[in-house]
């Protein structure tokens, strides 16, 4: 769903030959300024316009890419860091044109700590790889954004995802850093304890950053241990307050759900069409638990109790590790479920997070706008987080259809915040969600992240026009 | 244990009579420059010397926090928040003079959302404060450092405690804060949804900060469900490793401990002393299970069997309310049974984290260095975490020991960074911990550091001293 890259060029930074030839001289053929490669480096998956990179660097070691920010900082052109592409707000677009770091081919896997459950990774290894590595330990990395991201572009953008109801974000997930700043400078944020009090948490300050302070390359993440047990359930429900006060209670309880995430109607009828399944079609939960056998058990027995306390109906257990596979399967190949839903068209993914009391109403209210929409309109959520993604099953080459997913998402977007939630769960700011900062944070916290922004990157290198608003 | 106050008025600030009557005009009595007043602000817990700030102001809202800091900003004179006075680093310490501002008149308890699980408290709320206040709705504040401390100044050192293993310190469980910036700006940060990936992450950079950055003024904090069922568990090992081992086991199996504390064999004499109890006078770990009935069951019993491959006996269990407060408030209570091990002592504690596979050794290794030390040594740690007290029962008149415990300390801390440990794991660098900064992080880190407070604090009038090395 990409519009077509612009013009090759158009943007030409004036110290941008010298550099490319330094950088040919570093790198070598690890340094390309073909169109396709230029073209590929311009996009995420998501439905902002291609906007290239003038050269793109695929470094080895961080002390190669401190090489390559140190060239750009004497240029004074941007630097945008690259790592799988997944990026669903237009992180990696090359909005004033510049460098792209290509960090892919940095994919070692550094240390694993068993004993210490933690692991060190470069910022290329994707979460898969990771988890396929980790397969004999016992262990695993838990954070899910369903995609098979870098974990470099996971720690950038504050990448969460299924599990973060029990396991957290990157947020809790990142133990230490090392970052390469916008003068070149290698930093180590962080450290291998799991707790410190020792000074300013820079480790936190860099996670959710999007490249704008410095350029990630190498992780130290936390593990968990493989539970003894593991149990999917699926339960239907009558509509969303319903299934959303079936995990309200759920978590006051105190019961401990590993995942528990609310499909609509439209996504129970994706799902069954795209996998020859026969699930009512009718808004579900589908709920994870962890845990010893017994806890499993009676974990699941109580949320059975309470969802049938709020009109949850047809509950049904995977345990098998094939069954629990399949099912998440189904649910992480919703995108394309969906779009085969109606041929031809690409979905516009929103992200909004809002306390867990405001979910129903936001959902509910933000359908009800959507009534007449010239579009199928679904809704899936992290309901134990209160983070939802409505999806807007649109044609790309409308623009009408297009102008109607953009009111929709400024009116979920601007009723998300007004309920105490946020413009971006997940996904990230990049440079879509950018107008919608200032509401969100008020003024003074963005003037702190422009003093924090202009004390690390001075001459604005570091991918510029993302994260803070113009 | 806290020296005399330093001559009152000894580094007053040429400004100081012309912003003392403006906080008299804005404060009437609420504002103090009485000895004794100044005398109590000037130390908190710990065997740093007291210095006495030269007023003490006891504000009663944000906007006025906001007041004294914009005169405090004119006057260029230091601004000091003061808690609850339970810091153990010399936080609020007045190094360089100045104005204290003591937030415990705000203590509101502004919003209780137990849907949403989370609460809106003023900085000057104690923990003990909100558990009382929350009763009766089935939540709880998971974080306890034992002292019963503000929130404002729990937040502002990352503080943690017993149970962080399962629920996380201050880091983890505050989701927004207002904070009063060094030229008086009100400044809001983070918001009530679980998570969010809009922007650079403020709320985690001023937790932690010890009002280097700002006052803390607000807080917004996660709650939890109060668990189905908890149970406690003592059990007896024969040497440190063997109890460090069986808590690696265990949380390696994936299973969820609620607390799982270490002490050693001194502690357990000091508790069975104190406490009239008679527990085995050897190595000991205390375990806290929470989730569903079965599930604490089936969790105790797999620790048991993980405790008896590794030496563990004598397994008990405490089920009652009753029982299981008589445990752990013995445990709580191990400063003053320690204390009572040594009349007239005073109780020097460390404050180290390592990663937890080099625990047994770090702890064993300073146990060599200390065997000839001419006053007991004693350690007790959080073993889920590596995060470990170590303490000194010294005589404070005596230089010698003094002297020896410094060493002591200074050797502890230095093993721990180089096994990839943190100086402090709990009680914050306040300004006894700043000069092993630069060890833990580097330079590049303390340079981002000192780059970051220079770009908030200009004027170096936010707790002058503390956090960054000299």
């Amino acid at each position: 769903m990409n519009a077509p890259a612009t013009t090759p060029g158009i943007s030409r930074h004036p110290a941008l030959d010298g550099l490319t030839a330094s950088l040919r001289e570093l790198l070598g053929p690890r340094c390309s300024t073909s169109d396709s490669e230029r073209e590929h480096h311009g996009h995420g998956e998501s439905y902002h316009p291609t906007k290239a990179p003038d050269v793109v660097c695929y470094p080895l070691t961080t002390e190669e890419v401190s090489s390559i920010v140190k060239l750009c900082h004497q240029a004074k052109v941007p630097v945008i860091p690259f790592g799988a592409g997944t990026s669903l707000e237009g992180h990696v677009v090359a909005l004033h044109g510049g460098v792209c770091i290509d960090l892919s081919r940095m994919n070692a896997i550094t240390a694993v700590n068993a004993e210490d459950l933690d692991c060190t990774v470069e910022a290329g290894v994707t979460r898969k790889q990771l988890n396929e590595h980790l397969r004999d330990t016992g262990l695993f990395f838990s954070v899910d954004p369903g995609a098979d991201a870098t974990l470099g572009g996971m720690a950038a953008t504050r990448a969460s995802g299924t599990n973060a109801v029990r396991y957290g974000t990157m947020k809790d997930n990142v133990l230490a850093l090392t970052v390469v700043l916008a003068d070149g400078t290698i930093l180590k944020t962080g450290g291998r304890a799991r707790k410190s009090s020792a000074g300013y948490d820079l480790t936190r300050l860099f996670v959710g950053s999007e490249g704008t302070l410095g350029v990630i390359t190498e992780i130290t993440l936390r593990l968990y241990g493989i539970p003894e047990a593991s149990s999917v359930a699926v339960c239907s429900f009558p509509d969303i307050a319903s299934a959303v006060n079936c995990a309200i209670e759920t978590i006051q309880c105190g019961i401990q759900v590993a995942r528990v995430e609310l499909l609509d109607e439209t996504c129970m009828r994706a799902i069954n069409r795209h996998n020859n399944l026969s699930y009512p079609e009718t808004v579900a939960l589908f709920l994870e638990f962890h845990g010893t056998e017994a806890a499993v058990v009676s974990q699941a027995e109580m949320v059975q109790m309470i969802a049938e306390g709020h009109g949850g109906e047809g509950w049904r257990f995977a345990t098998s590790a094939e069954e629990r596979n399949k099912l998440w399967q189904a649910r992480h190949n919703m995108h394309y479920a969906l779009l085969a839903l109606r041929p031809g068209a690409s979905s516009w993914g929103t992200d909004t997070c809002v306390p867990i009391s405001q979910l129903a109403a936001c959902i509910t209210e933000i359908k009800e706008h959507a009534k007449d929409a010239p579009f199928p309109v679904t809704a899936l959520g992290h309901v134990g987080d209160g983070n939802f993604h409505m999806g807007f099953l649109i044609r790309m080459d409308s623009p009408e259809e297009i102008r109607e997913a953009e009111r929709l998402n400024g009116l979920l977007v601007n009723r998300a915040i007004e309920l105490g939630g946020t413009c971006t769960g997940e996904h990230g700011v990049g440079y879509g969600k950018a107008k919608f900062l200032r509401k969100e944070h008020g003024d003074a916290a963005v003037e702190v992240m422009r003093t924090l922004k202009a004390s690390l990157d001075p001459d604005n290198i570091m991918n510029p026009g993302k994260v803070l608003p113009a």
